[in-house]
């Protein structure tokens, strides 16, 4: 039984910010990894198609190679490491090396949510590994977490702060008191955020990681175009001010809840209590709150992104997948904790369907009733108000009305504001954010 | 290959309160269970040595023994799962399952931390799985964490609060400015402490657990003789009123830290910043701070304690013992994280070697020059002060002298204190508390 070698061998599919920390990391760490799991992981081959840069990192040029189809049929490749990213040619590169009867440790969180039906049912088929801590959470081990720590438990909720860059920027707006904008360019400059930010403060990095995290967390097939997306462009400081006044902080929260019959799944700014754990997640941190039936609330904070943090998660995967092989017992879980047809088919329930708590505010001319109209007008919709700030007075210029509703039906509230929007003395378009007042 | 059974037959020995939690969530869990792992976990037997009282869970009267025994050679018995505690007959139990080749799942960290040598040597030589996930932290996953999630790096410090009576017991004080002995009373009464409480307010239970995750963290033979322990009776409300003046929270923690060619392990009441997120952890709760070269800082955090979420940690155990066993395969990875024999051996560094700031509190009488000559016994010492609280004012009174230093040695503060305490204007024995400032 089993393949027992001195060495298993590595190849790595993509020679990036990440793929240049999991070099560094298998050098650095080779000693200990080989006492560890009583073999030597050897990197045996490299496929990019820049194989001139200089990465800062010492590499057998021979190794290198711009065909990754050639190293995934290498036969001293023993599992390949695909951290190219993307849709394709990263798809073709994974499915390939599976068919080729090869483990694949991945950190395309975009790939698996996006084509993971055909993916993970490939390697399940050929009971092969595939390792994809590094998608989520970057070096914090959620993975695994919820494969198999929480495996005994029925998950109920998921609150994810995610994505570093939003977060970064959330987090410095909320000190600094500044613009979105202005914020965002600084983190451009610092290498925080890239040119392109869409993909990060639009939600859908977010979308992409809740729709692996569900799955894992309800053993349900969740469905990336169903999560709800919003991100985090239209945010004001005016608004990161009346959160805080009203004892709250914005963060961009990944939230999932199992109903039972159907799941909530969506992105968007959600105001949390102040004084949450998930409030102190500042800067490029990433963390993962989960409510559990029997275990109640737990929560993993780390990295989300970076060089050498998401290097630890892909190596981890290689060790795993590397100890199997050594003992010839490959596919001991399947990539989604439980094989694909024993997950649950359940519905995503509409934006409309879901409850929430709700903070709203308005530009509106500051005449007498104008507070009185909009309240009546939530009234209809059975909307009932928490509380009401309402600052300034100057006639006839507009001052902001910030409302905090009850638990209201989303349906009802929209149906509400277009009414509300309609009313003469309410100028632009009014701001909504849900209020998530216990994680629960 | 392999033994694959429709069920694998459970036997508990000791049915107390985590006991009574792992009973129920076998059987809320149970088809969700079979549908992870392809086979039923079924309880077969349950040894207590008393099988009168009511637990308020369904039981078949016809599994329950008092012969522990008996139930570790029932051939029904595929798991035994030890939750009695204590170090005997625990010990002659959990090593007489692994003689007669039953994988175990314990929750006992006082047994694994004074006979983990004997019980872990016994599981690797007989290549048979030993979980003990729920040993510490009760249902964070930390034990997996530790061996596989972050095996690609190199742990460099670890910081636990793991005791949720002590933190508890601080953290109430904290909020209430009481003091110990009556907050402790409250606890006790509304069964957050044991009648018994020195086990945990003495940081006992926090050493032993913070022995096995050394353990697994730093690769190391940690002895859990050498953990240096202080508990929280000492705390008093003044200081935890000068540690707040200063911007710190005190907290029961257990540390770690690998230099290399010696370890620091200590639990001791600990002044941490303010704002750090380890300082949010209230209550109940545990949270397990990590420091990695390559990951950085994360965390994890949830319920230390308590009948629902240990049983979790043991039931995730089980399941995947229980996977092994339907392949066939066991001892994938030892229960250690690596071979026994590859566990560096190392030293541990007497308190007086480490090197940290300090917060030392005189009562003294208030006359001149009190403060100056204080200070020149630490300048002695080459121990410089980093900021004083001096307050009242009352002649012939004792007053509250508070001093923060910069980082010194242990054991020349030991030696100015000496000197200190031999003044005539200093009244009693002065408080001392280590300072975490970077938990780096």
């Amino acid at each position: 039984m089993g393949n027992a070698q001195r060495s298993v061998g590595v190849g790595l599919i993509g020679f990036g910010t990440v793929g240049t920390g999991v070099v560094k990391l298998l050098a650095l760490r080779s000693a200990a990894i080989r006492a560890q799991i009583g073999c030597s992981l050897r990197l045996v081959r490299i496929a990019d198609l820049d194989i001139r840069t200089d990465r800062g990192v010492r590499v057998d040029r021979r190794l290198l190679t711009t065909d990754a189809r050639k190293l995934i049929a290498d036969p001293a490749v023993d599992i390949v490491v695909e951290l190219m990213g993307g849709y394709e040619p990263a798809r073709q590169f994974v499915l390939g090396a599976l068919r080729a009867g090869k483990p694949v440790v991945t950190a395309n969180k975009a790939l698996l949510a996006v084509h993971g039906a055909e993916i993970f049912a490939e390697a399940e088929r050929q009971v092969i590994d595939l390792g994809f801590e590094a998608s989520v959470g970057g070096g914090i081990p959620i993975i695994r977490t919820l494969k198999e720590g929480l495996a005994g438990d029925r998950t109920r909720a998921v609150y994810g702060i995610v994505n570093g860059t939003s977060n970064y920027v959330l987090s410095t707006m909320t000190r600094e008191g500044r613009e979105f904008a202005h914020v965002l360019r600084d983190a451009q400059r610092e290498g925080l955020a890239e040119a392109d930010p869409a993909y990060d403060v639009d939600g859908t990095d977010a979308a992409h990681k809740l729709a692996l995290l569900v799955t894992l967390a309800f053993g349900v097939q969740a469905s990336f175009p169903h999560v709800y997306t919003e991100g985090i462009r239209h945010i004001e400081p005016m608004d990161i001010a009346f959160a805080r006044e009203l004892g709250y902080t914005i963060k961009l929260l990944a939230i999932a809840k199992d109903h039972g019959d159907s799941i909530e799944t969506r992105v968007h700014p959600t105001m949390i209590p102040q004084r949450h754990v998930l409030a102190e997640v500042g800067g490029a941190y990433n963390a993962i709150y989960i409510q559990g039936d029997a275990l109640g609330s737990s929560m993993y904070f780390g990295l989300g992104a970076g060089m050498m943090p998401t290097a630890t998660a892909v190596v981890a995967d290689v060790m795993e997948i590397a100890r199997a092989r050594q003992r010839g017992v490959p596919g001991r879980v399947p990539p989604l904790g439980r094989p694909w047809g024993k997950l649950r088919r359940v519905s995503t329930r509409p934006m409309g369907d879901i409850t929430s708590e709700f903070y709203l505010r308005f530009m509106a001319l500051d005449r007498p009733g104008v507070l009185a109209r909009i309240a009546g007008l939530l009234g209809e919709e059975r909307i009932s108000i928490a509380s009401v700030i309402q600052t300034e007075r100057k006639r006839e210029t507009t001052v902001p009305i910030v409302i905090r509703t009850h638990a209201a039906l989303e349906r009802r509230l929209r149906k509400a504001l277009q009414q509300i929007t309609r009313l003469r003395v309410v100028r632009g378009k009014p701001v909504l954010l849900r209020i998530e007042e216990r994680l629960g």
